[in-house]
């Protein structure tokens, strides 16, 4: 047994082993790390629409704080595609983009996002997170790719365009093209061009000089470093700054700062349904990239612990300069892929990261926007995936259905109404099918003790004896199914004397389904049939056991289904 | 097979066998229920803060409808108490009553709520219904009692008290009691102690006379007809009108007015939700009422077209000067004991108030209105049941939490957020229930082919093999929870090398819990250990079969456990 100190601290586990070779392994993972996490923070921040520096504030005090609270060994914290876009989103209603109140309701977002993991993991209701079905996480995550790929089109053709989704983001570019920055334009598509080469015909090409796959990934992941340097150096040697090329520009030099977010209860309020959802797509993603490395060498991750070590992540991008942020897939599987043994290269990282802070910013004075927005676009479009919508319709309609829905909102209305229609659509599709339970009637196959549907398989049956298979458990939102089910089959043909629910598939009967069977048994005794069950659960009888329904109901309960039918018909050949 | 003619028209059904013994039958059961509604109208209306006479025109009308389009032999449709008092608090919030709106509004209300219905009959959508558990019905049948007899304790003393809720009206009643008309108060306390006394007290005394139980049921249900007249008598002759009692006064001699709900988009958005409210309570309470009186002469209900029923009702009762109605309980149970025999029964009740309408409306000028409020009090306190409260508890610690949160904030902030507070609790705590599924691990019977939880079993197991039963369809909302389970309990354990799911419970596999199973034996093989599969339902099987999973598995789909063990350890002994 765990105490409660080392549950909640994972640190006290992993610390208490660290030795040199971890610390060697460790250090390493976190120098290429934090070199691939430079430009993408910075990138980020651009695009959850706060100034560069934010992005690598919030890469470090998170980091750290994770490293303490987290269970995962190789997940790395911090500003990811889709959370930055729904940061965006949600603050744009409310504040507007570039002014200080923007900053500060980052901070709140993150600050509230926090609280709300934290109090998941404490009271473990990480369940919560659950009601995301894969295939409306699929949809959004898609949807959400493209809508960031459109909202970053202006950066790579130097003009403005406002829009949180891909409607509003279209009319607004197709209104600014003719202001087009030529220059602006060669550099995005140059650096657009050259980032996606390096991701498929640069990977082939190391191959086939024979290097290893781990050292060839490295290489790729580094090709958004040159780009930055690249074209950083054109945009000073050039002069091209001077001709409407937009870049980043100052960057104050300095550790995270220390700040504190509003706790105006009107902000905090109109932020809320958006932190949640924040909170829950974070944690969603967060806990399946942890879950597919800790697998990889056989660790545990435990979910709720996560939701805390998230949480104070969060907390602790608010009070320092950041904004809200979550284990990102790509930069955890370099982590992973560079060697990364516990969390303390997460906190290596932010050292790191921390450094540059310091002393590389006035470096990137004249990185221009348009580089930024190249490293975001090819690293959203690997996130696009249309293949769901054709897996879900082979699949399941159902499930099809919540996609669509979800793909479909996220991108015409934002990605808030599209992740909240996609859960509701997917909890009422669920409701709906456990509401209409397949019910079979059953019969005896000759010469055997089983029982099979009588419309698929040629049956015994007998005229007084109607036997009913429910393939469900029985709640609320079934239950009064069986009861117009039972009723019209029962009045429609008045040989029936006794009818029997073989109940092998029901795992629960709640008050509703107790009550609903209670109805039954009452109708059925009006028209002088009697009701038995057969193939009762333990757990289930046990439960029916505290309630008088039993004693009320006017058959029996059968151990089997053969002995009920043996016991009603006794002519039968046994 | 029926046409679709007789499918939407149930009067075609038993309109061609009607004959001179139904009619009969159906006149006299017309006469009882007549008497018996003219007081339960004029009181309903008095409770949705209308005019009493809008309680006979609801009556009218929507009964000749349902007539023709029900599939109930003896529903008796009209206002009821607790759609009644959901009437009052939807319109309140947005009209003032008393006012030339509040009545226009209630018209639309009704409208809204004919419209929901029908359209869920047309479209099928009846299994929305199902939302609403047993256990919450109850608990806001309850709620709502206690709230109606409070709003008529006004009436009582004869003073002022507004309010929606138990706390506004308790508060209410205490500010004002100062104001009792103390002859009022005699009149109203009299009036419900003899109403209880009938109920309570005449019926064994009757009986102990010798009458049969129709007899002194229908004589019991006359009791108010005693009580209005008596008391109108009184005041009349003793002129008490002129000191403070209220009374019902003038009322138009007049049949049904044609009226039109308003059609203002603002004045329907604001009614949605509460007529949706009101139509979904009025379905639920009315369905059961016909289903129950259905059993009794094994016939058959139709829920799709029992929605059209009430639908056209609504409609009908919105351009007649009316308000929402629904199938009552009592007068239904009155309807069927007193011999109704077909739906033309309602007809002639219907023909009964019309005449009511035109010709007695004078001969209720002096009835107080206390006694109204007494009629209300006696008939609503039946309705007031906590033992849902223990049975509950007892039963299910799930459903006792939606009980006590549906009537605790029905009786704190009304009924709306009542009710949609037990219909989101029930769904959110069935998702828990099912999100963390029973998950056993099971091992061989020592003898026999059967396999159980070895927590509870003395069985055989292998080191090498972990099997685990999972009871319960595999979704969305466990998926997550399985790969957990999986995970955690592979991780600890270095000699495990087969995982077997014993997937016989397992009535469904949606493509969330497809994906997990894809992530799990990913997993699985990271960690050099096999997935297997056993005992899949046909339809499961057929499904998976759409997909690459079950070529990509690791392992294989055994048919029996049995199977799956002695395939996978060789060494047992079979």
């Amino acid at each position: 047994m765990k105490t409660d100190m080392t549950r909640y601290l994972p640190i006290l586990t992993w610390g208490r082993t660290y030795n040199r070779t971890a610390l060697s392994n460790d250090l390493v993972a976190a120098l290429i790390v934090t070199i691939m996490l430079i430009p993408q923070s910075l990138a980020y921040a651009l695009l959850a629409g706060l100034p560069a520096e934010a992005g690598l504030y919030a890469s470090i005090v998170p980091i750290m704080l994770y490293a303490v609270f987290g269970t995962s060994r190789a997940l790395a914290v911090g500003p990811v595609a889709v959370v930055s876009l729904m940061t965006a989103a949600a603050l744009s209603n409310i504040v507007e983009q570039g002014t200080m109140g923007y900053a500060v309701a980052a901070l709140s977002l993150a600050a509230l996002s926090g609280a709300i993991l934290l109090a998941m993991g404490l009271f473990r209701l990480g369940f919560i997170a659950n009601f995301l079905s894969h295939p409306v996480i699929a949809g959004f995550i898609t949807a959400s790719g493209i809508i960031i790929a459109a909202s970053q089109l202006k950066h790579i053709l130097g003009i403005s365009a406002e829009g949180h989704n891909l409607l509003e983001l279209v009319i607004s570019l197709t209104e600014h093209l003719g202001e087009t920055n030529w220059i602006t334009a060669i550099i995005g598509i140059l650096a657009t061009g050259f980032l996606f080469w390096v991701r498929r015909g640069l990977k082939p090409l190391l191959k086939r000089f024979g290097l290893p796959d781990g050292v060839t990934g490295v290489f790729v992941k580094t090709g958004p470093v040159v780009v930055v340097v690249a074209t950083t150096a054109a945009v000073w040697g050039l002069g091209l700054a001077d001709k409407g090329v937009s870049i980043v520009g100052e960057v104050p030099q300095s550790l995270p700062p220390l700040t504190l977010p509003s706790f105006s209860p009107d902000l905090l309020w109109q932020l809320l349904l958006p932190a949640f959802l924040i909170s829950i797509i974070g944690f969603v993603e967060s806990i399946s990239v942890a879950q597919t490395l800790a697998a990889k060498k056989r660790q545990r991750i435990d979910p709720d612990q996560e939701l805390i070590g998230l949480g104070a992540a969060n907390i602790g991008a608010s009070l320092t300069g950041g904004f809200p942020v979550t284990g990102g897939f790509s930069r955890s599987v370099v982590n992973f892929d560079a060697g990364a043994e516990t969390p303390a290269a997460g906190a290596f990282t932010a050292i790191g990261l921390a450094i540059a802070a310091l002393a590389l910013t006035p470096l990137i004075y004249f990185l221009p926007k348009a580089t930024l927005a190249a490293t975001i676009i090819v690293a959203v479009l690997s996130l696009v995936d249309f293949s769901i919508l054709k897996r879900s319709w082979n699949y399941s309609k159902a499930d099809f259905a919540a996609v669509l829905a979800t793909i479909l909102l996220t991108l015409t209305l934002g990605v808030e109404a599209g992740v909240s229609a996609g859960v509701g659509l997917s909890i009422l599709l669920h409701l709906y099918k456990s509401s209409k339970p397949h019910i079979a009637e059953v019969g005896q196959v000759p010469g055997t003790e089983h029982f099979r549907n009588i419309l698929r398989h040629d049956v015994i049956t007998d005229p007084s004896i109607v036997t009913l298979r429910v393939d469900e458990s029985l709640y609320f939102a079934n239950a009064r199914y069986l009861e117009d089910k039972i009723q019209n089959r029962v009045a429609k043909d008045k040989d029936i004397r006794h009818v029997i629910l073989q109940c092998a598939a029901i795992n629960e009967i709640d008050l509703s389904a107790l009550e609903s069977l209670e109805a039954i048994n009452e109708r059925l005794k009006e028209m002088d049939v009697k009701l038995h069950l057969s193939e009762v659960k333990g757990p289930v009888m046990d439960r029916l056991k505290r309630e008088h329904f039993l004693s009320e109901m006017t058959g029996q309960v059968f151990l089997s289904q053969f002995e009920a039918t043996k016991a009603l018909r006794p002519a039968l050949p046994t």
